[in-house]
């Protein structure tokens, strides 16, 4: 079917949906097409962002005849878990400046624009990633999406995994009895029982994902990198809603382009080398990226859930021989090794900062905070104090989805990167 | 010992102590003295703010003699375990614009003032409660104050108790295992045994404070209120940091003043009735109180932290045997009672205004969120529902502590009243 029957069979709003996708092109032509690039394998990614719309849709519309596609807004839900029982997982579109108005009718504007984005999204119905969805899956991470359930609950049918706020003994027992609920509730909701042979199937299926990925990144510990940090943003934010083989492939692809890139003779650019770390950035929230890199430097990680959280480690299968011991691997593998601000204290991610920024060689951290991101507005000052003491520079940088602030952000980073 | 010398032996900066002090007696004038009023037993409670860092601080220094001073701040810490440790339980400074600046060279200007001047309190030396405690406990109810903890440590010693943000099964367990832990930790650290006989004591005395404060806001139902919201709130406010028994005894004199005072033939005033609702407000914060009952309505119940969620219901002695019925009974308390906006869903609050709006004959609601406080924020818009439902006006305040928006508060305020 054409894209207006699907749009209309979604009960998306037509028009809204028509301004909102007018931008996209000549945004991504800023962020993408502009600059130079060498990789085939990165073709595919953007013409997955170029009908962001389209396809991967029709895919999902055709896939709940087999199984229920689910929404999330965050890593901590379990992918494994959603594949097991037949299901599609998808982030859901939070990253448009476009929708925070919508929002703003319901929530107050003093909140996070990913998360009065995402309330947008659905209000406005333009979003037919939102409007295609059997079930969202939120979170009590931070206070915002918290509380935001409530209100998406008049809006879509919703399941929250409540989280604990301390790593201790009990939290991580609460977390475990939410996973094994969560496999419950998916088996019971969706009538598709989930066995030891299934779920270690989806757990392998997400392994490899994760390996692509961190193998794509390792790459970028050479100097000069062999991707863009830009580009390699992209390839991350569109494992979040793609078919997961076919990404997986192709993240592959792109990762032995990139190791062959970096056995060739290209010689080191002498751009700075920056750490981005942070509040989440979902498509298309390109900005950051795009100041530093049209501004001399290079960004070579990130240590968000957009970046090295949503992938470093993999749930571990060994010794596991019951649907119980993989239920248990997998909560083991979310709660200890995501270090998100929404815990305290947060330690780890002092440790996972200092390792990356020796990694990956460097030269300075852009610590990015959405406005009104309390957890890692907050936790900057502890991460400054880290920085110092290892005598890396860092800035910090709070801002929304609008371009309001480009040409102050701009002044900034460019100060920062000459200073390193 | 005259106060300078005890400021001296807490590290106080006596200068900008004086400068904080100073403005406190004109702020009190204001908003208590320049009204009518006729409760001779209000003058003990202005007696206290009149001497706010002095006596009661003294009693303090002198209790550490026998047991510790904690501090905290909010209702969940629960007062009856710090009591039967021998403790004294205060809550702390966070209520004045003059420790905002302070807070704001540690932590984003984007944060809640309370915590702001929590933190611009310690940091500035000029609270000398915050001085004298010799343990802050947290509690991770909002993000500001999760993450809040992590910069007091770096100033006080503290203890965080977990909150779930779910009243699940597995959230009530939690609960109930962090008030166990926090008897125990309290047991070892000030070497204190908490007995079954210490600690049943120490609930009847918070019981009995609860009572009391019951026993005052029960006067309030009639109309006109025999006591005036601003009285009510600062009676409220003192609660806690006072000492409980002769603070108990102090209000009972005074509900029973307003008993009186009820039964004799005072006549109807024709002001409207106000439910205030939202965000805690602690000393010196009686803008809103103020603002409103100098518009011609009368606030006549608060449904917050420093209203009837602090004492609305006690802690159950009936058939507890043991340690642990108490410790259970005590947990229950807390967790099932006080419907704060931290939890997700908070249906209970719904309910609780509801019911508090028709036992007060309540003409309309105040809905008070301080600046950047985002569960109160965006649970206004269920609450906002819920009025309408009822068809109870309600208007929203978001608010600092600042005065700079006064006059476009009151603008609002008397617009509203006006149109009850």
């Amino acid at each position: 079917m054409d894209n207006t029957k699907m749009y209309k069979s979604l009960g998306i709003d037509l028009d809204a949906h028509d301004t909102l996708m007018g931008a996209l092109p000549e945004l991504f032509k800023e962020c993408f097409l502009n600059k130079e690039q060498d990789l085939k394998g990165l073709s595919y990614f953007y013409s997955v962002v170029a009908d962001i719309h389209g396809a991967r849709v029709k895919e999902l519309i055709e896939h709940k005849n087999k199984g229920p596609v689910i929404g999330s807004f965050c890593i901590y839900v379990p992918e494994e878990i959603i594949l097991a029982a037949c299901g599609q997982l998808v982030g859901l579109c939070a990253g448009a400046d476009f929708w925070v108005p919508y929002g703003e009718q319901i929530v107050p504007k003093n909140l996070c624009p990913l998360i009065k984005a995402g309330i947008g999204a659905k209000y406005s119905r333009t979003c037919p990633y939102f409007q295609v969805v059997d079930l969202l899956i939120g979170e009590n991470t931070c206070d915002g999406k918290k509380k935001a359930w409530e209100i998406f609950s008049d809006m879509v049918e919703m399941y929250v995994m409540d989280m604990p706020n301390k790593k201790s003994e009990l939290g991580l027992k609460l977390w475990q009895e939410e996973v094994k609920n969560l496999c419950n509730f998916l088996e019971k909701k969706f009538s598709k029982s989930i066995s030891f042979d299934s779920l270690l199937d989806a757990i392998q299926k997400v392994n490899a994902k994760r390996s692509a990925l961190n193998r794509l990144y390792e790459t970028r510990k050479n100097s000069p990198t062999p991707i863009s940090g830009i580009d390699a943003l992209l390839v991350t934010q569109i494992g979040f809603y793609d078919d997961i083989e076919r990404y997986t492939k192709m993240v592959n692809a792109l990762a032995q382009e990139c190791e062959e890139k970096v056995l060739s003779n290209f010689k080191n650019n002498g751009r700075k080398r920056i750490l981005v770390t942070g509040s989440p950035m979902v498509v298309p929230n390109w900005k950051i990226h795009h100041v530093i890199e049209t501004s001399g430097a290079d960004v070579v990680v990130e240590e968000n859930c957009t970046g090295t959280r949503y992938f470093k480690d993999n749930v571990s299968i060994e010794n596991a021989s019951s649907k119980g011991d993989l239920l248990k691997n997998i909560s083991d593998r979310y709660i200890n090794n995501i270090n998100c601000a929404c815990f305290s204290p947060n330690r780890g991610r002092e440790e996972d900062i200092l390792k990356l920024c020796k990694d990956y060689k460097c030269d300075g951290i852009v610590y990015v905070s959405l406005s009104f991101c309390t957890t890692y507005m907050v936790e900057a000052e502890r991460i400054r104090k880290v920085a110092k003491e290892n005598s890396i520079p860092m800035m910090t940088v709070e801002s929304d989805y609008s371009f309001s602030d480009l040409g102050q952000l701009r002044t900034r980073i460019e100060a920062f990167i000459e200073n390193l």
